[in-house]
């Protein structure tokens, strides 16, 4: 079944060359967009393939690096290119998109699918704990500035330096989290790695993979620029806000769509797994982009700050509160799955009116 | 114990005379309220003993929703005539108080109870988890939508229409979760089963339960609208604010009161009935009574939506926070009957000076 | 290793004369605040060691009221202090300060360095459950007068009523808590106290001990007195505005520092000592100081009210979230306490800019 989703990932290829032609030809940026965005899908499946593939020949520290930039790099780029064209707010829409999708969405149709399937699912309590505290952590640090801003009469350098030193801490965390996922209590997490070790042989020389890898992130850079630059024209041909456009529209396609499989090993009862792609995807989202996207604003001055409006903050708290909550429980059946979906619909119903 | 208390509602039954003489006769108001709000109380018993009668008989599928139906009727009935004299602020206040007054002071008296006469008490934690996660959508699609109008600028039809489609994705989850506790996983919610079918068989044909229904029916509606016609009045001879009135006269009145054998199933050492009696009742007000007040208002115009205060939200995310947290235990002791029963006072104490 | 830390806390006795010099010969603001601390600090201890040594020789309830005033006597001292100079700033900042700071830097540093040493560490689920179902109701404590202060359009006696009522119910839920411990269920928290008894032996004379209590508090208050009516010039010498110096200097120095042999106890393994000392200690200030400090302030004319800042609201709780979270686990390792300390470092850096 993922063979079979492979190739038609390798088809999407085409539409490179179709963005080209719409872009360069055709003139048309609401076409240009969406071939950039179904480009950067196989793209994104590529670049994720050929780093592990060079992870899988490196040691555990410089392969779960590698992991963690080309694991984001596709969300990295729509962002950097984003800000730099003034879009501060459909990127801040991406991150908080993309953290509630990778919950709520990824994980709930995982658990939905897998438990129409099967009538209870397991899955290792110890690994989605750790997980839970990044997770309300990861809130802490997006909420606590943001509520600083909003409630404290305050000039904006001083937003400016809690942001740069919260994304620090933030960033330090996320560190300190893969040297215990990987070095000092690995044996927490050994039960998917098995699964996942089965799975991960090298299947193509290195210097294969470093090409491949150097090629397609040429070419994501550029789909990337395309998307960007068309991603106003195409909004509101669409009829669509920018926020619901940056929070549900890229947030998905860019971050989470990329990460289906995590619903395909839901239905080989491999739940565990799912949980823990998409909980450590929006751990990366939170902990790892977010920082970066502020060290880089503050280099650039592009102005992306730790300051997220209330309503952006609550919207992240409920989906993190209610993972926690399913999390310890260490087993799911399709209502939870079903649960995950709805307060992803009331959430995304709201962004629609934003 | 049960049979005696049975015996007193059903003398509570000379009420309906005795509003009738001082709505008609005497003409007094607050009389008329107090008499109406004590005949419902007995009329509330039997509405529910005779749809439960029908229940028996039906299928699980029509017994469940007839049991919904009429366990919830009275607070229907009562929201929709508020509703139609515009004291949509005392329905809010009312749907705010019910699911308080279930989560903290029905489960916990009944924990307290409970725990003076055992020293700790068990509960099917498998049961109560699916309900906390239930509670977490209810307080995510009462806030969403709340924070939204509070935070967002924006119109009032996009908060009507975020009200109604949020209401629709609420009411199917509790269909969703009607099916799982019915259907695909009741064996979950067997062990309390076994304790219900005990005391259900029918004790009258179904022709004596049908009509005592209807009738029971015809006099509860006459009865709300003498209560509903007569409030205003009241709350301000009592002197207390319209708010008070509604999160926690009318609140204890309709909703938690006729519940009070929760408190019984706990000295009989069911404390699992118990709680699961409150957290069900605060489920049916949240995820069915709401958005059925939510359709109800958008068809005839009342001005219904899930546009809560921020002060109604925290209010209303304590008591499931501490919920959750105490079900995710399995046992009870009276301290934490004693914590439930706090949080109550403390929420109460604020309600009384809005 | 305690023996050493006891000598060099008798060590800083020294401190009285100094500050008494600074105070009165130098006439140095700054000087005297810095001595004064360093001042309270072995007095603290002493005032502790001496009220355990009564208490050993007292019956249970007289013992744990002893416990519980003169543990937080120099809190309250410092605070009384402080109102009557008109500080109400700084004394909420202390106390927010306060229990963030057991709850994350006392409880977090304990498990970090005691993971550190030891790959897991196991604790009673039991008793931090207890403690965990009282800080959640301590956070609706400040929350919910704090909320309705700032979003209910009211009179200023109604907070001040309000804050009366919830600091009472607040009171009664703290000392029902005591019952529950030290009578009506004390073999949940009978680990830990086995730890305890090993080392609770009176070491003095009743007579000894009931002089140096009376000493060390004549000490401590006017220590205290030197503390508050230097702390706003220390304040700006530090170029620190008051907020940080009450919640992070203030804070750590008068309540926190003093229970750092929770760390100690983390190095010996006795993790589960670490979290009760940093759980109760939080409680104690919530539960036990604040209603405190809210009749003084009522009988006094001081107007400290239960109407904290939105801001300060969030930042208890998350602490408190991340603390039932983990406290439903039951083990420890480094990562946990290094999230614990992240999340202080979070909150601190936002405090910083207030």
């Amino acid at each position: 079944m993922e063979d079979k989703v492979g190739r038609i990932f390798l088809l999407m290829l085409v539409f490179i060359p179709i963005s080209l032609f719409f872009a360069f030809v055709i003139h048309s940026p609401t076409l240009t967009f969406i071939a950039s965005v179904l480009a950067i899908v196989p793209l994104a499946r590529i670049v994720g393939f050929s780093a592990k593939e060079i992870a899988l020949r490196s040691n555990v520290t410089l392969g779960g690096f590698l992991n963690v930039i080309f694991g984001n790099l596709i969300v990295l780029m729509i962002a950097a290119f984003a800000m730099r064209k003034g879009l501060i707010e459909i990127v801040k829409a991406a991150v908080i998109g993309s953290i509630i999708g990778n919950l709520l969405l990824l994980i709930g149709l995982s658990i939905f699918m897998g438990g129409l399937k099967y009538k209870e699912q397991i899955f290792n309590k110890d690994s989605t704990g750790v997980s839970s505290t990044m997770l309300i952590i990861a809130v802490a640090g997006l909420a606590i500035p943001s509520v600083y801003a909003l409630t404290v009469e305050s000039e904006i350098h001083h937003v400016q330096y809690l942001s740069d030193s919260v994304a620090l801490v933030m960033a330090l965390i996320y560190i300190a989290g893969l040297v215990f996922a990987y070095f000092t209590h690995n044996y927490i997490f050994d039960s998917s790695d098995d699964i996942k070790a089965a799975k991960e042989k090298p299947t193509t020389t290195l210097e294969r993979a470093v090409l491949i890898l150097i090629l397609a992130v040429v070419f994501v850079a550029f789909e990337a620029w395309l998307l960007v630059g068309n991603i106003e024209v195409a909004a509101s041909v669409f009829g669509l806000r920018e926020f619901f456009f940056g929070a549900v529209v890229v947030a998905l396609i860019t971050n989470v769509a990329e990460k289906s499989n995590a619903i395909y090993f839901a239905l080989e009862n491999k739940i565990n797994l799912s949980i823990e792609i998409g909980m450590s995807s929006a751990i990366q989202i939170a902990l790892f982009v977010v920082p970066v996207l502020v060290f880089i604003s503050q280099f650039l001055h592009y102005g992306f700050l730790l300051s997220f409006t209330a309503f952006e903050i609550v919207c992240v708290m409920f989906p993190v509160m209610i993972i926690s909550y399913l999390s310890a429980g260490g087993k799911t059946n399709w209502l939870e799955g079903a649960q995950l979906i709805t307060v992803y619909l009331i959430i995304a119903s709201a962004f629609y009116f934003i």
